[in-house]
């Protein structure tokens, strides 16, 4: 099976935050998941997805499987369930993951999907 | 250089728009950029691209190159500028276009960006 990638933006900071933090939701969010990454899924830390209203921001990507961009999550509530949709999202072959197998936060918070380079009739 | 793709939702229907249509106002800026493609890009319709409340919604991408999506686009007032920015993003090998050269639209209305498959260091 085609290697996964989980792609965490570091420069968000949560729409809902006030004040400073000394280190960005964005960043903390990636430390934690790296920390402990779903199984077979590589975790990168990117510069600034461009989803910065409703940050913190995840990719999950493969080759030859659809991309799909999640929004509005919380670095300490949600790593658990970005480690289950992760691993569906693994557990598949082409990135597609039935709607009601997906976390609820998945369901609510897609920001778009984006099919691959090759795509399937 | 690398084919540069400009995949258009055909589900959208835009959020301000009251009942129903008899084509989707994805469809209808499909239709549009398909009959005067912006030079050197390939327009594809793809059936949702999960953008749905800030729709329509476009994707540009290419091998090797960064993938933008944008939103809140209209059928009628923004091919033109779809086109502009398309070019622009055609221009470059790596899709990345400077903000200031960006249309407006663009800059305002970006859901989300993604990086190549081979992320540049």
């Amino acid at each position: 099976m085609k290697p996964v990638e989980l792609l965490v933006c570091t420069k968000c900071n949560r729409a809902d935050a006030l004040g400073d933090v000394a280190l960005s939701h964005g960043t903390q969010l990636y430390e934690e998941l790296a920390a402990e990454p779903p199984e077979g899924v590589k975790v990168t830390p990117i510069d600034c997805l461009s989803n910065c209203t409703r940050s913190c921001s995840i990719v999950l990507r493969g080759e030859g499987r659809w991309t799909y961009v999640y929004g509005n999550l919380h670095e300490g509530d949600h790593p658990d369930i970005i480690r289950e949709g992760a691993q569906k999202y693994a557990a598949t072959t082409d990135g597609l993951v039935t709607w009601r197998e997906r976390p609820e936060h998945f369901r609510k918070n897609c920001m778009a999907r984006i099919p691959p380079m090759e795509i399937p009739e």
